[in-house]
């Protein structure tokens, strides 16, 4: 391993962007704003997105694959989606590239070869999908129709930082059509449900489930339901996203059913997304300043094993007795790594794991083969244990349940003592610009005194959180009248 | 479901179109040249990814993620691959629209939001990628570097056919970098033998491997080794490629390592892939004039259960006998389906499952529930059984392995009947254009003769066949000197 990672303290931002790429998980490409997802972090969006999508299906929705591209006059159907995204999408305007007649061996576009209409690169899909929809949908035994997209998106961000904000990231987009309102209210808020869960159960990263308010909704939509976490520097990362679109794009795409009494209606809609963004709010909310913490129900590896040994004799003792652990692990479908490089010293392969995040780490010397025993370190408080090789498979197994738990109790610990109620402006900036986190805070409704509170502090309004009770106080910035408190922070 | 399909005697083609259409496989989009892949269509195409992806991790392959857009400069770095794809690429060239000032409500393309450098939409991702792994290949301890990639690619095809030619399609790409050359040839190799064993064994589809020549090669390849398919109206269909790149991409981008003598060499490339176009194989392999038919490892159904009844009394009795059934199968990990549409009548089901090419149908009246019985139906043959329910699992469970083994047997009969070597150029024609298939026959081995042939006859030489025995003859176009025999087919 080269030097050590900027520390935490110094410099969070520098610290993330270090450890994103250190750890193997992705760095910058020659594309502007987009990103190279490397083995090692592909390898954990596999595993977050094989968990996602065997919830989804549990939950009756099947995969499609709708076309990358939208031709403008489809993209700008519906009015305010368009509206929202236009600001920021790539166009293809031509289809061939010709030889340079004035530099040979260049390639230029030519000119002969422009499209007669413009396509977009989809920034979501609403629009190409509400358009196919018209096609499934003439009754009301069509419905509802519960489908999903694994894709790639593009949005031409221009200030962009790895996982958390890039040109071009991969989802999931979930695109459902209902015959009735409550319907596709239900859905939107179980969509909700199924990503927090995933969250908070796979991930470890508790989150705070709410509504957005108008400003931050989703363009086109008529609700938007979110899970908010909180990230160690007091920086809100919004996690996931379930809309309630109404019937807003079956309108814009004439999508219309016969109800059981043959009267023709419009269908309403939902749409819901998590990103390769998780992937940043996973970094950083468990790792430290040595690397990466990984929660073992997304590690790659979840044990790894580096054999001490002086001599060859000794490795093979070692190896040897190894292979039976591996075996057991195997069995468990525990998944090992057994490190035995030789061009690697015990001290660098210690920090390359630590620096990768991978929960246990076993080690094995000629005393433990002496003893009968085995060295175990727990990556997320590393502590070391010698533990009795009688056991140490269950021992193991165990251990890694308790890991998965113990990081979703410490973040909760700390998400919950970074939620701040606050009754003045004075306090509301105290509290954002020292430790920051959620600043629980009484809200008048406009979304005037929203934007200002946002060109003040910089801080939003995350979310109005479902569970929150009401109570009628005064707005923390105009002292208007409001019926319960909502949550600022900074975010990403 | 509406009226029957045409029929392969009819027209083949128009066939092809309506049964990917009725069978809910995939449709055209609003988008010119792309297509929707159907949820049935997707769960067909998951199979497939699953067991491939399978397969390239068991040879030891990592999955991994590169950009969709490949700036200009780098996209020409390499070339012959350049020149390969220029003439039919999507172009970005804007990242932002605008409000249109003399049409409110519409938008256009921002002129002054027009990139400096123009992004490629990837038609292949040798560029990105090589231009990545030059960042990551310094010694030879960092080779072999083995990756794929699951991606969408876009080429903009003129005359596009739903799966066969689509202008954006789904696939994946492996590209690999080697010290040596030897070791680069053997990678290309295995991973033709991968895609041969996936497509015998898995899709039940015989294939003939072999090497092209240097017309047919990929843009930048040295080698590219093929499997090649026959579909049942006699033409060929390349199903898959491994191209061995030599350093062709090396030398494009500067990717050098040093050896274990410390000397600066140019890494050895591999790249190969396959796409959806292998639905369109699945489809032209084995359906018939009634629909699909699946191999049961492809089928997202496997058996469906169709009750027969006259009153509610009935039903009842029959799906609890099924409830027992469908416990047994979902345990074997056979997926299984029960019709109990109450909508719609048997023979509507009847046509539907075969329209869909479930495997196997198992139908259960009142009589089968006295007699302790099933009627259990083949899809690809047609037959009938009665079969006691005693065993009812374990028969259904061979029959599925027979039915796979089966539908490659056909294929595999109708593929070497339809293999035909010929000595003169009359035979040839007649050949092609009768039966059509394969045509083995004696050519000089330029590229002259090739064209010539092509212009003539529409077939194209689809491979040299790796395991072609050395035989001395004379071309069947020109009567030149040639020293084994080739195939040549009219081809998708």
């Amino acid at each position: 391993m080269s030097k050590n990672l900027t520390t935490r303290e110094e410099d969070y931002s520098k610290w993330y962007n270090e450890l994103v790429v250190k750890a193997d998980l992705a760095e910058n490409s020659g594309v502007r704003g987009c990103m190279v997802i490397k083995p090692y972090g592909y390898a954990i969006w596999e595993k977050m997105q094989a968990e996602l999508d065997r919830m989804f299906k549990e939950t009756g929705h099947q995969n499609a694959y709708f076309p990358l591209f939208v031709p403008k006059s489809m993209f700008e159907a519906e009015e305010k989606n368009a509206e929202g995204f236009a600001k920021e999408c790539a166009i293809v305007t031509h289809y061939r590239l010709k030889n340079d007649p004035e530099n040979s061996g260049k390639l230029i576009v030519d000119p002969n070869a422009k499209l007669e209409e413009e396509l977009i690169v989809r920034p979501t899909s609403e629009a190409i999908i509400w358009s196919t929809y018209k096609g499934w949908i003439q009754s009301y035994r069509d419905l509802p129709l519960l489908i999903n997209q694994w894709a790639n998106v593009v949005r031409w961000e221009m200030r962009t930082r790895l996982f958390l904000r890039t040109a071009e990231f991969l989802w999931q987009e979930g695109h459902t059509a209902h015959a009735t309102k409550a319907e596709a209210l239900e859905e939107s808020e179980k969509m909700m449900n199924v990503y927090a869960d995933f969250a908070e159960n796979f991930m470890a990263i508790p989150v705070i489930k709410g509504l957005k308010t108008e400003t931050e909704r989703f363009a086109g939509a008529e609700e938007t339901y979110c899970i908010e976490a909180l990230m160690q520097d007091g920086k809100a990362l919004q996690a996931g996203t379930s809309h309630f679109l109404g019937q807003n794009f079956a309108k814009a795409f004439d999508v219309k059913f016969a109800n059981a009494e043959g009267k023709q209606e419009h269908v309403w809609g939902t749409s819901w997304g998590v990103s390769t963004r998780l992937m940043g709010a996973l970094v950083m909310t468990h790792s430290d300043d040595k690397g990466l913490i990984l929660p073992p129900s997304l590690a790659p590896i979840q044990v790894v094993i580096v054999p001490i040994y002086k001599n060859d004799e000794q490795l093979e003792a070692i190896s040897n007795e190894v292979d039976v652990l591996v075996k057991a692990f195997k069995k468990l479908n525990i998944s090992v790594k057994y490190d035995n490089r030789t061009t690697q010293k015990p001290g660098f392969k210690f920090a390359e794991w630590e620096l990768k995040g991978v929960p246990v780490r076993i080690a094995v010397g000629p005393k433990d083969l002496e003893n009968g025993t085995f060295e175990v370190a727990r990556r997320d408080i590393l502590t070391k244990e010698v533990v009795s090789k009688e056991g140490v498979v269950t021992y193991i197994s165990d251990l890694l349940a308790q890991i998965q738990k113990d990081l979703f109790q410490k973040a909760l610990d700390y998400r919950n003592t970074h939620i701040t109620e606050v009754n003045c402006f004075e306090e509301f900036k105290t509290v954002l610009n020292g430790e920051g986190g959620f600043v629980s805070a009484h809200w008048d409704g406009t979304a005037e005194t929203e934007e200002k509170i946002k060109e003040l502090t910089k801080a939003t309004i995350r979310c109005i959180p479902l569970d929150r009770v009401e109570e009628s106080g005064r707005c923390v910035f105009t002292g208007n009248a409001s019926s319960g408190r909502v949550l600022f922070a900074k975010a990403y």
